[in-house]
Formats: C-alpha cells, sequence, structure tokens
C-alpha cells in the first residue's frame, strides 16, 4: 500500500470486451469490498462475484489493494459526476451548494456501498483516499473562488472553507444518507443550507 | 462484532491496581490500533506493549472487539473532557464555537492515533462508532438549542446543524490536525469561524 499509483492506469484494456471485463471486476468488488470490507474480501469472492477466471483478474490488476485503489478514483468520478450533473442548472453559488448537499446525500442513499469503501480507503490505501479529497478539494476550492469573484458569496480562505463545505456534506451524507434513510434530504439540505448562507449568527 | 455494549463496564475493575493495568492495556491498544490498524493487531501485541501477561488481559477484557469499543469509549470521554476545558470560559457560543475548533485540531495533532482510532471504528465496530457521534451531536444539540434561546445564534435546525458543525470540525481536524500540522490552528479556526458565524452570503 505505499505506492501513489492511485489512478491504476497501467492496465487499462484498450478493446471494448477488456473494458467491459474490467467494469464486471469493478462492479464485483463494489459489491464485496462494500459488504465484507477490504480485509475480509478476497481476490476469489471478487471475480467469483463477477463470473471471471481468477486468472483473469490479472489481467487488469496485479492486487487486492490494486483494484481497492481503481475502485475509489472511479468512485470519485461517479460523485464528482453525480454531483455535477445535478448542479449544472443552478443559478449562483447559493443554489449549487443548496443542490450540490441534496446530490450528496442521494448518492450515499443510492451507493451505501460506494460511501463505505471511499471511507475505508483513509485505513486501507491513505494516499488513495488523501488524493479522492484533494481533488474534491481542489474543484470546490476553485468554486468558491470563482463564485467570490462574480459577488455571490463574501470573500474568505477558500481552502479552509472548502474542506469545512466538504465535512458538512461528508456527515451530512453519513447522518442522513446511511444511517437514517427516511428524511427528506431535500429537507435535510434546506435546513443546511440556511446555515451555509448566514452562518449561526443571530 | 454485533453486540451493542459500548460502554463495557462489564469487567470494570474495582481495585486502584486493577484499575491501573486496565488504564495500561488501553495505553497500549491505543498505540497498537492506532499503528497498525485493528485487523493486524493482536492481543498478544497489546499485551506485549502493556508488559501484561496475556492471560490478565482477559481479567479486563473479553476479546480484542471488547477493548477496541472500550478504547472508542474512552477516547469520546477524552475528546468531550479535552474540549469542555478549552470551552468553558467562552463567553457565548460564537466564541465557544472557535475555541472547540481550534481545540478539536489540537486534539488530533496531540492524538492522531486516538483520532483515527474513531474513524476505523466506522469499519472495525459500527455501533460504538454511532455511538460516539450521537453523544457528540447530543450535547452539541443541546448547546445550540440553549445559544438560540438566550438568543446568541438564529433558531434553526439543531440536529442537522450539529451534524454540520461536526463534520466541519471533523474534516477540518484531518485536514489541518493529521494531513497539515504547520498551519495555525487558531488561523484556520479563525477563518472556519467567519463561515460557522456568518455563512458565505456576499
Amino acid at each position: 500500500m505505499s505506492t501513489l499509483n492511485t489512478t491504476t492506469t497501467a492496465k487499462k484494456p484498450k478493446t471494448a470486451r477488456g473494458q467491459r471485463t474490467r467494469a464486471k471486476l469493478l462492479d464485483a468488488a463494489e459489491g464485496a469490498f462494500g459488504e465484507g470490507g477490504f480485509h475480509t474480501t478476497s481476490i476469489g469472492d471478487i471475480t467469483r462475484r463477477a463470473s471471471v477466471a481468477l486468472g483473469t483478474f490479472y489481467v487488469y490488476f496485479d492486487s487486492k489493494d490494486e483494484i481497492f485503489r481503481a475502485l475509489v478514483a472511479h468512485m470519485g468520478e461517479m460523485v464528482r459526476g453525480w454531483i455535477a450533473e445535478r448542479v449544472k442548472g443552478a443559478r449562483d453559488r447559493m443554489e449549487a451548494e443548496h443542490l450540490g448537499l441534496v446530490a450528496y446525500i442521494e448518492f450515499a442513499r443510492a451507493h451505501p456501498n460506494l460511501y463505505r469503501i471511499i471511507e475505508e480507503a483513509q485505513f486501507v490505501a491513505p494516499d488513495a483516499y488523501k488524493a479522492h479529497y484533494d481533488r474534491f478539494a481542489e474543484r470546490y476550492c476553485r468554486n468558491l473562488s470563482e463564485a467570490a469573484e462574480r459577488g455571490e458569496i463574501r470573500e474568505g480562505d477558500e481552502t479552509v472553507r472548502a474542506w469545512a463545505l466538504i465535512g458538512m456534506s461528508v456527515f451530512l451524507g453519513l447522518r442522513y444518507g446511511i444511517w437514517d434513510t427516511q428524511s427528506s434530504a431535500e429537507d435535510v439540505a434546506r435546513k443546511a443550507a440556511d446555515l451555509i448562507r448566514r452562518g449561526l449568527e443571530a
């Protein structure tokens, strides 16, 4: 777990068939890691689940560690894509914050395995975990800077604000996406949006 | 890992000597779990580190799982005590938020093992993890309600606000307490306090 190769492009297949097999392995890994966690999951669990021969696994990945890292990177793309899609019609940053939070909670509900896998990466592949949130924070910083330039939000420290807002999303996603799936995500996000917009000040 | 016994009071020692041995085992467990993680740590690693006979372990804990849960509960008390101590002179809720955040980041820096252990509990002992943050959120809700009643902060949904603010602290603690230990905790908290106080609104 010492390599920093979090994108794992080394063995990316060139044929459509190869891409399908790789995607099937990632899908199976999502289910296996998500249900059992990293430590109790074996490569055999993944290939059985994917209905792929054990030897085929090594055409695409070198180790359990590598497919886990590839999965974290893949999920990062999924969650960013999911949120970007839901936020793209927003009139301003405030509306984007609100829509982004609804999307994040709904992502956690729709993909509890993916959510858990990202969080488990903190221990299993700390560099991949850090890279995941660094990318997330980088984009968030840029969005906040641009919004501040347009006068949509107050000036402030973008890095601190980005990490604070990411932490909010992750914990509201855990609380209302994973633990309590009954509350309305829209309602939770609306209440949080008030805090994000105006803070606690009386 | 199915029991909900997160307080593990069952085997709490009655003598001062017994309490010392138990504390020594918890200390050793903090170092062992913190450095190696739950899965690679054995009971033998803990007793060797504590210079305690293997058989003595079972006088205090039934299993590796149980000492891990006891450690999560113990750490919860530590972090709550640490923050309460630092916040008690605050003039109002806003100052308490600021001081609490500085204290949280400094706690993460002073106890990176403890911080990691709480987060690993999410996978190793999910009920103990949930109980840890539920207790944290419960106290936070009460503090926010009382502050709102005193007119120090705006009315709002206390549960959503508590979880949002906890998420902020946890992620700022990770980013500035564990990953980057060079930035001034005071400075980070001041920048975040502006977001907490006034939100993003221009």
